[in-house]
Order: structure tokens, then C-alpha cells, then sequence
């Protein structure tokens, strides 16, 4: 993730949005990425800061402000990103993806403010709108289904603007303990112990069989845990199979 | 995007869905980035297919298969991937984020069948439902605000899967015609003109001045739209200009 001063510096502008509880899920978006800075812009209900879509985001829509103009909201900002369906293009200035529009707008920010504006719902942003915005950019759905929920809209953008490339992140799963070739070993001769005592191995082919299974456990990419678990699991098929032998031997 | 083919090999299974509006929503963000075969296990309300939230889905979600355990909803996949808030993070297997999630999942759907599950909106996925899991992604989310929305988690999950490298992508600006360097010398002669009759042009810098002037309308990265605009404005202030020299030298 960036550094918080950062996202700081992005504002969500939602103009003229008819339902109060997509501006609820716009916030609850913003919140859980970080963005925390939301401004409204004519919007049709005054009564938008109790949208129930707002879940864990109250105290940032308790925040927002309220502007009558685009002007107005964007007045801070030095550089001003329209959103829109492919459907409404604008050839009035670029129209980018937003993965194209995200390094740019993560550049922008590393010192100064933008402003990322969503339109309403039935007809996005209008020309008016988009004449204060430098650019705008546009999430790539399918051509026979372009237009997305607000909503969900602002929680993809938002996403866009925080991920991160996967080659920088640090699995969770790689710190968890993996197996030691050591583990490994115990568990391929326990496993050898009990296909030996099962008569699953024919004469002659020990060694044979004992490379197919230690590659078996390489496979497995099994975590000390796991590996543990295995041995108790061998180990007690092994007592049981020789106690059976032995039983057998014995009546 | 992806081959058609491949985004088929995607179901998404909604699990335990208390609020029939999120799986409309679901349903529309996955009609949205063309992934079509939604799953729905034991969901609250039976009359989830009526949902209005569903907006332009309305196929999709009346072809949804229903399931009452998720062993059935998934028997066909090869690949199947819980989601959780890190908060529930589980141990007993991989977790990875959506960005590292999604190149295993493209490989896999290359030629496999993979299911992604959803689980309820207040538990998530239960332990259970995870057991049938091959490994776990979740959404980088801020600490403070882990929890999403199920609608506009479908839809980043989603969006991860078919979003591309903005390396490969074409611009829609970049088929937007560019001026030709015809055209801006032309409109930089225009403004020279009409600097030399405004007298911006001290006498002896004259080459100076061109210079600049050139590259200052190569810095515009005019489209030949606007360069037509910024010809027409021009003309119109050297004739200003030119008329009264003119009507100040017939005074």
C-alpha cells in the first residue's frame, strides 16, 4: 500500500447521485482502502449521511462534504479525473483504462491533490462535469453490459489505485514454517515403512519405489505443520500394519 | 481481456447469502466483466433470482444454479478458491492476495474449470466451506476496515481476473487523430504573426522567439481537432490586431 499521506491526497467527488445508499457502499469502499476524504455534490437526497450501506464507514460519510458545484468541490485539486461508461465517451479529451489512468494518478499524488468524480447513476457525468475533468478514465466491462453499480464502480477504481504488482508482495503463505528436507526425509521412510510392511512394494523394486515416493513428498510442498501431522498419520498406519503382522504371526 | 472460453471456466458460488440484494449485485458485476455462471448454495431468501439490483444481469441470475452444500456446487472444478477478510485469516492452507491469486487462477482456466466461493455476508466463509478450498485470496484491505461489501467484493475479485497490464493496452486517446507537424507549424506561424503585430517581439529576437514558439506548440501535443480550434483563435486575434494597426496608422 502507499503511504497514507498519499491516498490523503485523493478525493472521491460523487455528483448528483439519486440513491443515498450508493453513496453508503461509495463510502464503505473508500474505507476500506483507505481513502477517507468523500465530497458531495448536489446530491438528490439530503438525508445521504444515514445510508445503512455506509457499514463501518459512518464516521467518513459523517465527514463529506456537501458542495451545489463541480467548481466548487474540485477547487483544491490539481489534477481533476472524470469516471465513465465506455458508452458516453468523450472524445473531447483522453479517455483512459483505468490501469493505464492508476500510475498516473498515483504519480500525481506523490505531491499533490486529486480529484476522481462518479457521476449519477442513470447518466454518469455530463458534459458540463466532464469539462472541469484534465482526463477521464473507464473500467473495462464487457461491451454488451458496460454500465456498472456506483458502488461497486468506486470500490474497482479505489482497488486500481492500491494494489499492488503481486512480484512485490510477500506471501503469507511463505511465512508460514515450510517442511525441512530433514521432515521430509523422516516422513518418506515412514511412508516407505508402511507401503513396505502393506506389501505394496514388490520385491526388487525398493529403490525404485523409494525415489518414486521421496519425489511424492517433494510434491506435497507441505509445511512443518503438515509434515508433522503426515508422520503421526504414517506412524500410526505403520503400528497398526505391524501389529497386524505380528498378530498374524502369532496365531 | 481473456478468450470468452476462459472466463466460462469461471463460476463464482455465492454461499450462505442472507441479503438477496448482494447476489443481484453479484450478478451484475459479473455481467459486467463477462464472467456468466454464477452458483448460489442454500441462500437466505429462495427469491433471490427477483433481486433489482441485478440491473441488466437479469439472465444471469435467472440461469443460476442453486445447490444445498458447496461438495456439490464445486464437483466439477479443479481448481476451487475461498475469499476472506484477513481477519478470518486460516492456517490450513494458502493465503494469497487477489494479485497474486490471479495469474494461478488465468493459468488454471486456461484449460481447467475453477470456482471462486463467497461466503456469507456477517461469517464469511465457515471453516467448513473451506475445507473444500484449494487455497484462500483475500483483498488488501486497510487494518482499521477489513470487511467489504460481498457486491463490490465479487466485483474486484472479478476485475482482478480480466483487468490487463496497462503496458499492453491501446489508448483510445492515442486513435484520436494527432496534429500533423504541417498543422502546428502553421499554427506556429499564426501565433508568431500575431505576436510580432502585438509587438511581443523585440527587434533582434526574432529567431529567439520562433524557436520558443515552435517548441512551445510541440509541448501542447495538440490533437488536429484542437489545433484547428487554436488556428481559428488566432486568426481571429491577428486580424484583431492587424485592424487596428491599420485603423491607429489611417487616424
Amino acid at each position: 500500500m502507499f503511504d497514507r499521506a498519499d491516498l490523503d491526497r485523493i478525493s472521491v467527488v460523487l455528483v448528483s447521485t439519486r440513491n443515498p445508499l450508493n453513496i453508503g457502499a461509495a463510502a464503505r469502499a473508500m474505507s476500506n482502502f483507505g481513502i477517507l476524504d468523500l465530497r458531495v455534490v448536489n446530491p438528490f437526497e439530503a438525508s445521504f449521511r444515514e445510508a445503512r450501506s455506509a457499514v463501518g464507514a459512518a464516521p467518513l460519510l459523517e465527514q463529506a462534504k456537501e458542495f451545489s458545484s463541480v467548481a466548487e468541490a474540485v477547487t483544491d485539486c490539481s489534477l481533476v479525473v472524470g469516471t465513465t461508461a465506455v458508452g458516453h465517451r468523450e472524445l473531447q479529451h483522453p479517455l483512459y483504462r483505468t490501469e493505464q489512468a492508476a500510475p498516473l494518478i498515483q504519480a500525481h499524488i506523490a505531491t499533490e491533490r486529486v480529484a476522481l468524480l462518479f457521476g449519477s447513476e442513470k447518466r454518469g457525468l455530463s458534459n458540463d462535469d466532464l469539462s472541469h475533468c484534465h482526463w477521464s478514465m473507464h473500467i473495462a466491462t464487457r461491451q454488451e453490459h458496460l454500465s456498472m453499480n456506483l458502488g461497486q464502480a468506486v470500490a474497482v477504481c479505489l482497488y486500481e489505485l492500491v494494489r499492488e504488482n503481486a512480484s512485490t508482495i510477500q506471501t503469507h503463505f511463505s511465512q508460514q514454517a515450510r517442511a525441512k528436507a530433514g521432515e521430509e526425509a523422516i516422513l518418506t521412510s515412514k511412508l516407505l515403512q508402511a507401503l513396505q510392511s502393506s506389501g505394496y512394494i514388490h520385491p526388487g523394486q525398493e529403490a525404485n519405489t523409494e525415489e518414486t515416493m521421496r519425489r511424492l513428498v517433494k510434491r506435497m510442498s507441505l509445511s512443518s505443520d503438515d509434515a508433522r501431522l503426515w508422520l503421526g498419520i504414517l506412524r500410526q498406519i505403520g503400528w497398526k500394519l505391524d501389529t497386524g503382522k505380528r498378530s498374524e504371526e502369532e496365531s
